[in-house]
């Protein structure tokens, strides 16, 4: 399953290269790599490698869950102002594992460091000398596992021997398969703005929430620029924008030990560097690169398991913006609101229900409900021409929009979500073997 | 679908009366009746009345929901020490009906308190004038369809008629049956204890989560007892015992606009009366409560939609009961664990993922998990015993026991749930018409 955006999800600009992906080339200073490493059994491609020649400003955010990977521990470990390597596996969420698993981080950072080093020796003419603590991991998989770290590093030869200095699509495409588990299609996202009269790029891929086998909800997000800005500002950009892009989006409202958002800034593209959030040369960028978050996070969402609808729900005009925001996740995160949109039938009763669950203070009078353009609940009560024929005949489409106007405030938030199919219980209910 | 209860859900002395349910009779001061309204356009009785001849002392207990349904809001604004009569419809839940919902509770409690009026006149010594505040309501069903004002007073003659003053397993039955809504089975539970040297008897009913048509998730529960006892301390006595038995149970996470669990005292058993909670006359009396609580309460979690399985979630020693209880209620919500269980995979890796979306500060060394007796995580390893057969041999019960042993504190709390099954996604599917 999985839905179809291009008609509906890619904005006309974002869809400009035609076609349902579009397509990434070169970003200078990165290159990409994957290979299989046989953690499926099977010949598809399993680890990827992202190399930055001249190492990158790096910020990241990770899983709010109390229990973390040791990949994500090691990560948060490391104090460095450069990464020169992203290494990302899939199989195995090296999870639950212990000391083994933190160990193997330790023991493949050293050996892909070690081999980088050489290749720069071979390649640059001021080659650097990379270190155990400029490589970071993303792992997505079975956790709980012993964490197969011979295999891994059996591979990082051919990784390496496979970079190439210029990327293409195809490239890309390759590594963006790289990182799925069960995911079906592969996410990719790019936007190019003006830093000052400089051109830049922002390039982005991520796996979303496949959960079998038996794998988290883990959704690992990678955004790539050749933008010159430092690891403060990268990290400011990256919270802040986060906020109504990957973190309002729900699928079953499950949270993994190993999520993972990431953002590398290579520099090459040679603007002035940005050293201050304030800097106004960088509100362009700012917003492509909520374009691409908010890109991506759509695709995890149309891609969860069994959806065959895609599901937007506003709220409008709340007295904050945390009331907005639970009020949207009660909604999103409801079983039977998503069950209903599953089966295609207009029942805002739920929908009410949920707006009651969510804890926040409401004052039903003021209360108004939209399915699409379609004016349901109108201050409070049924809409006098509202017309259950026509609301069935809206929920056919594949794109759901549920406005709720609280009429309380005047802050918005939009919530992201899949309707809930049996073809999920399918997926979930699956043994694991 | 629905579990039978019967080994392993009902205690011998709870299932004292053999059978798969337990035989109610006379309750000393109740009488109760039920009819067809034809709210259902079928033959089902759908509207039942509980007389309380000389009236009875009474708390009640109404829904988290920031939305009430117009029933409960009548419920509230009625100041009065006695009730005399409870009704309760199915079909139509009066809920998001406005005005039009609140002036039928009162149009259709003057028809009751004027005809019970004249019934009192007729058949009591000592006749009372029963007016409309004596009369509560409880309303499941539908919400924002107009309210079946007429079909209902219609039927209120009806219903006095059919007035017995003494009961039987029949008149029981018959009565839990016009309560439900989607249920698949009718919800009795009874104890008998003493208060001093008085017998008392605590009799209970109550309707479950069918969430079609599109019902919410709304559970009412009727407890019952001829023992006398102030308002204040069923009150107090009902918001302690519903903690642990009806404020333990999830189904899909959900909430309902007319929630509602009640208490009645009649006090016809004639205990000299209890006027505070801190009396030890009552302590057998509140065991015995509980009891009855939670068996309505895991009846009702049994009959959640497309159950095939009854979850218990044992969370253990920790810090507090808040902690305990938001950990349980993170892996009892959680889709993914319920799905697992359905498919009978002892996935593991899902409640370690629950428990850490719960957002409690955990020590991962000192976290054991068992099923059932079979021990997973000892102290934040994986038991070296641990047997993957055992495990999934376990998980082809009919009742499965999760114990999450925090180990950081004395505070226990259980939370029961269903499995997550096709079914309920069929049920949840299907367009209301």
């Amino acid at each position: 399953m999985g839905i179809n955006l291009t008609n509906f999800l890619v904005s006309k600009s974002q869809n400009r290269k035609m076609g349902q992906f579009q397509d990434l080339d070169h970003l200078d200073g990165l290159s990409v790599s994957s290979v299989s490493a046989n953690l499926y059994d099977s010949k598809r491609d399993d680890l990827a490698m992202f190399y930055f020649r001249d190492g990158a400003n790096f910020a990241s955010i990770y899983t709010q869950s109390k229990i973390l990977s040791e990949n994500i521990k090691w990560n948060l470990s490391q104090k460095t102002q450069k990464i020169y390597s992203l290494l990302v596996n899939t199989r195995n969420a090296n999870s639950f594992t212990g000391e083994q698993g933190y160990r193997s981080m330790q023991s493949i950072a050293e050996l892909v460091s070690k081999q980088l080093t050489e290749k720069q020796k071979e390649d640059e003419d001021d080659p650097k000398i990379i270190k155990p603590k400029n490589i970071i991991f993303g792992c997505t998989g079975t956790i709980g596992e012993k964490f197969p770290e011979e295999k891994i590093k059996s591979k990082i030869q051919d990784l390496i021997k496979n970079i190439k200095y210029t990327q293409n699509k195809y490239i890309w495409m390759k590594v963006a398969l790289a990182i799925m588990t069960t995911d079906t299609k592969p996410k990719i996202a790019m936007e190019e703005c003006k830093i000052g009269n400089t051109s830049v790029k922002i390039y982005g891929i991520a796996k979303g929430s496949g959960m079998i086998q038996p794998n988290m909800a883990t959704t690992l997000g990678y955004i790539f620029t050749d933008a010159d800005i430092s690891n403060d500002v990268l990290k400011k950009l990256l919270k802040k924008n986060i906020e109504n892009t990957f973190n309002a989006i729900t699928c079953d409202g499950d949270t993994s030990t190993n999520d993972m958002i990431s953002i590398f800034s290579t520099g090459k593209a040679k603007n002035s560097l940005i050293k201050t959030i304030n800097d106004k040369k960088i509100k362009l960028f700012e917003e492509s690169l909520n374009k691409v978050l908010l890109n991506l996070a759509k695709r995890v969402v149309a891609d969860g398991e069994g959806a065959s609808k895609f599901i937007t729900i506003n709220i409008l005009n709340s007295k904050s913006e945390q009331d907005a925001k639970k009020i949207g996740f009660s909604i999103a995160n409801s079983p039977l609101v998503k069950t209903a949109i599953a089966g295609e039938d207009p029942n805002w009763g739920r929908v009410i229900m949920a707006i009651g669950k969510s804890n926040v203070d409401i004052n039903l009078n003021k209360l108004s409900i939209k399915f699409g353009d379609l004016i349901i609940v109108n201050k409070g009560r049924i809409y006098n021409q509202y017309n259950e024929t026509d609301a069935a005949n809206y929920m056919k489409g594949p794109a759901i929009d549920i406005s709720v106007d609280i009429g309380n405030g005047k802050k918005n938030f939009t919530v992201y979500t899949m309707d809930f199919t049996k073809e999920y219980i399918n997926i979930n209910t699956d043994y694991r073997s």
